[in-house]
C-alpha cells in the first residue's frame, strides 16, 4: 500500500479536459483505491502498512504513458541505420538484424528498450516482435511485470528476406495463435496478445484474412503498418492498383480491433475507410521524418475523431524511445506545417500519450487516468527542474516541451514500482544480469 | 592543468569531416596545449599540477555547442506562452514581460538559461538582450566565463510596445555603444559585443544604417530576425513593396556581418542577397514551427553555401533551451519534409552546432574544434547509456538522434569547467544565491 502524499494530481477526464489539482492518491493492490483532494486531511495511521511517497507539492502524479507503437527487439541495432529510405532500410538493416537475434539477444534488446522506456515514464506498450523468439518477450514481461501487448511478427509473403524471418502462412498463424494462448490476458490481465503482421508487402491475403477473422472472434488486436512511405504505396499501387488502406479493406482485412502505425499518406477514400472501420491510427512523427516518410496529418485525423495514438516506433529510426521528444514532435509538427499555432496543443498530444493510449489497447476502463478503481499505472515528474518552471500555471505544456527522461522520478504499473527514485526494480536488474551473464544460456 | 585521458575524441575538421580516434588531451591556461593519440603513451609525471579527467574509453570529449541564437532573458516567462502565432505571442506574452524586468529579474533568469544550456553541453550563445538591464547581463557573463556574444535588443519604432522598451533611436545607439565600449572583447576574449535591432517592425531606417555602418568600422556582429512569419512578412510587404530581407538591403543595412535567425521564406531573390552578402542564417526549427511559422530550408541554404548556424531561440518558443532537442529536430526536418533521408546525416547539423556557430562568431580560429592551441570549449559526454549504443559505429548520430543532456557529463569554457561530473561551478552557484537573496538589492 502506497500513499502519493502531497503531490500535483494531473489527469485527463473522460470529456478529454484535465484535472489539475492539488491532493494525495492511495495505493492498494494495484489500484488506486483513493483521491484525496488538497481539502482532506488524510489520517495517515488510518492505514496500516502504507508506504508513504512524499511530494511536498514540487511533484506531478500523473498516469503514465502508453507507446502504441514500438519493435522493442530493435533496440540493439540503434544507431546502427542511419539516412536510409524506409524499404532500404528494412532489407539492408533491419531484417538482416531481426534474423541475426537469438534468444538471449532477444532478451537483451527487450530489457535495454525497457530500461529506457521505463525510465522515460512509459507504462504500456503495442509491440510488434519479430518472426522468431516472442515467448522469451512474453517470459521477460510477466518477470518485470510491465504492461505488455504485442505479439510476433507475421512475414509469409516475403522473398527478398533473410531465411530466418520467412515462414509459411500456416506457421506463422500456428505460432501467434499459440503464444495467444499462452499470454494473453495472463499476468493479471497486464499481458495481452496482438496478432502483428508486418505489412502488406509480407504478408498474403489469406494471412491477411484469417487474422481478421480471428480478431473479430477472439477481439485480439490486430497491429500492423500502413501508408507509411511513399515507395512502399507506389509498389502496392503497382500490383493492387489501389493505397494499403483500400487494399486491405478490399480484401477485408481490417476491423476495429486494427492499430495501424503511421498512415503518413491516405487519400479521401482510405480516410472514410479508416473512419467507417473505426480503426485506430498511431502517429510516429520522428520514424516518419528520419526514414523520409513525411509527416502524418493527424490533426486533420483527430478533427474527424479518428482515434490517433502514439509511440517512439524503433530504435534504429528514431533512436531514441523517448516520449517526451515523440509528444513534442508531434505538437511541434501540426502547428508549423498548418501554419497554425493553436493546433496540437500540449494537453491533445498528453490525451495522445494516455487516454488514446488506453482505449487503443481496450484497457480504457482500467488505465490512462487517475481515477479511484483503476489499475495504479503512474509517474511521478520532478518539476523542480529549469526545464519545467512555472508548471503549476501550465501542468501540459511543461510536461510536453520543457521535461524531459531527467524529470522523470518514479514507475508505477498496476501498484508495483518498476523506476522508483531512479532506481530499477530489483526484477529488472536480477534479469538484466541474467542475460548478460553468458552461463546462463 | 588537465589532462582529459582515455577518451573517444569527436572533432569536426577544417574539411567538414569529423576525426574520431582514442585518445588524450591536455589543457593548459584555457588552451589545448596538446592532443595524443590512443598509440602515445603519456608519462604523466612530465606534466606537474595536472588533474586527471578520466575517460575509460566510454565517454567523448568534443568541442562544446554553440548556440547562435537565443533570448536568456526570455528564460522566466517559459510554460507560459503557449499555442500562439509570433506576433500576438510577442505583443501580448513576450513584450509585456520583458518590459516587467528589472536588474533582478534579470539576473535571475540569465542564470536559470546559463545553468540549462550549460548543463546541456552549450559553450557559447549568440544572445539578443531586450531593451534594458543589459549591462547585468555581461557582468554575469565576465563572473561565469561563459563565452558570450550579445547585446541589447534595439526597439526605436515600435508604437504598440509597452514604454519600458520604447527608446528613441540616439538613445539606442548610444546605450549600444556604450555597452560595447565596457564588455566588447573583454575577460580574455570570452565577450564580445553584438548589435541588436530586433527586427524590420521593431527599427527604423536610420537605426538600421547606423548600425551598419558601426558594424562595418569596428567589425560588431549584427544580430537581428528575419523572414521569420507569414504575418510579419505580409505586414512588411504591405508597408514597402518587398520581402524582409530584400527591404534591408534596399536600405543597405545588411553586410558580412549580419546574423540574421529564422529565415523561414526567403523568396529567389532574397536568397541571392543573403548569398551576395555573405551573411548568416541562424535555424530554430522548434520556434519555428511553434509559433507557425513553418520550416526554414536550410539543406537548400547549405547546398548553396551559405553558412547555417542553430539555437534554441527563447524559452517561451521552445520550452526547453536544448541543443540535442535542437539538431536532432534539424536534421529530421530536412529528411522528412523533402523526402529524402540522406538530407542533413548527423554531422551535418553537428557541423551547425560546432564549425559553423564558430564561424558566425567569427571565433573560428580559436573555437568549434579540438586542436592544439585552440581554446578549451570541451564538453563531455558520457556515452555508456542505452541512448547511446553503439556510439563507437556512429558517434555522430548517437549525439544527434541518441544523447541528451543526461549524457553530458562536464562543459568546460577556455579551459574552466562551468560543470563538472554533473556539478556547476562555485561561481554560479553562488551568483544564483547573490540573485535568490532578497537582500541583494
Amino acid at each position: 500500500m502506497y500513499l502519493f502524499n502531497n503531490f500535483h494530481i494531473f489527469t485527463p477526464k473522460e470529456s478529454g479536459e484535465f484535472d489539475f489539482f492539488k491532493g494525495s492518491v492511495l495505493v492498494e493492490n494495484g489500484k488506486i483505491k483513493q483521491i484525496f483532494k488538497e481539502k482532506n486531511k488524510i489520517d495517515i495511521t488510518l492505514f496500516s502498512k502504507v508506504e508513504l511517497i512524499e511530494g511536498h507539492f514540487k511533484k506531478i502524479l500523473m498516469p503514465g504513458f502508453i507507446q502504441t507503437h514500438i519493435h522493442l527487439c530493435q533496440t540493439s541495432h540503434r544507431n546502427l541505420a542511419e539516412d536510409m529510405p524506409l524499404i532500404d532500410w528494412l532489407k539492408k538493416e533491419i531484417w538482416p538484424y531481426e534474423a541475426s537475434l537469438d534468444k538471449r539477444k532477444m532478451g537483451k534488446t527487450v530489457i535495454l528498450a525497457l530500461k529506457e522506456i521505463i525510465a522515460g515514464g512509459t507504462t504500456a506498450v503495442l509491440d510488434m516482435g519479430t518472426v522468431a523468439h516472442q515467448k522469451i518477450v512474453f517470459e521477460i514481461m510477466e518477470i518485470v511485470k510491465f504492461r505488455y501487448t504485442g505479439g510476433k511478427a507475421m512475414m509469409d509473403q516475403v522473398d527478398d528476406a533473410p531465411q530466418a524471418l520467412r515462414e509459411s502462412t500456416a506457421k506463422s498463424i500456428q505460432e501467434s495463435w499459440d503464444l495467444k494462448e499462452e499470454f494473453h490476458k495472463k499476468n493479471n490481465g497486464l499481458i495481452h496478445y496482438a496478432f502483428a503482421p508486418r505489412f502488406l508487402l509480407s504478408c498474403s491475403n489469406s494471412l491477411l484474412q484469417e487474422v481478421k477473422k480471428l480478431s473479430d472472434e477472439y477481439e485480439i488486436l490486430i497491429h500492423t503498418h500502413g501508408a507509411e512511405h511513399k515507395e512502399e504505396i507506389e509498389y502496392i499501387k503497382t500490383q493492387t492498383g489501389m493505397g494499403n488502406i483500400e487494399y486491405l479493406n478490399h480484401i477485408k482485412a481490417l476491423n476495429k480491433f486494427s492499430v495501424i502505425a503511421h498512415m503518413v499518406h491516405l487519400d479521401k477514400v482510405e480516410e472514410q475507410i479508416v473512419k467507417n472501420t473505426n480503426l485506430s491510427v498511431v502517429h510516429c512523427p520522428t520514424a516518419n521524418l528520419k526514414l523520409g516518410s513525411g509527416i502524418a496529418p493527424i490533426s486533420k485525423y483527430i478533427d474527424e475523431n479518428i482515434t490517433v495514438g502514439i509511440g517512439a516506433d524503433g530504435a534504429p529510426c528514431n533512436n531514441s524511445l523517448s516520449m517526451f521528444f515523440e509528444m513534442k514532435l508531434a505538437s511541434l509538427l501540426q502547428k508549423g506545417i498548418n501554419h497554425k499555432p493553436e493546433l496540437m496543443s500540449a494537453n491533445n498530444v498528453l490525451r495522445m500519450a494516455t487516454l488514446n493510449g488506453a482505449k487503443i489497447l481496450r484497457q480504457e476502463h482500467k488505465i490512462g487516468k487517475i481515477e479511484e478503481n483503476f489499475d495504479a499505472d503512474l509517474i511521478v515528474l520532478n518539476m523542480d527542474s529549469p526545464q519545467t518552471l512555472n508548471y503549476e500555471s501550465n501542468p501540459g505544456a511543461a510536461i510536453v516541451y520543457g521535461a524531459d527522461a531527467r524529470n522523470v522520478e518514479s514507475t508505477m504499473v498496476q501498484g508495483h514500482f518498476l523506476y522508483k527514485n531512479k532506481e530499477f526494480s530489483k526484477e529488472i536488474i536480477d534479469i538484466e544480469k541474467f542475460f548478460n551473464d553468458e552461463s546462463s544460456f
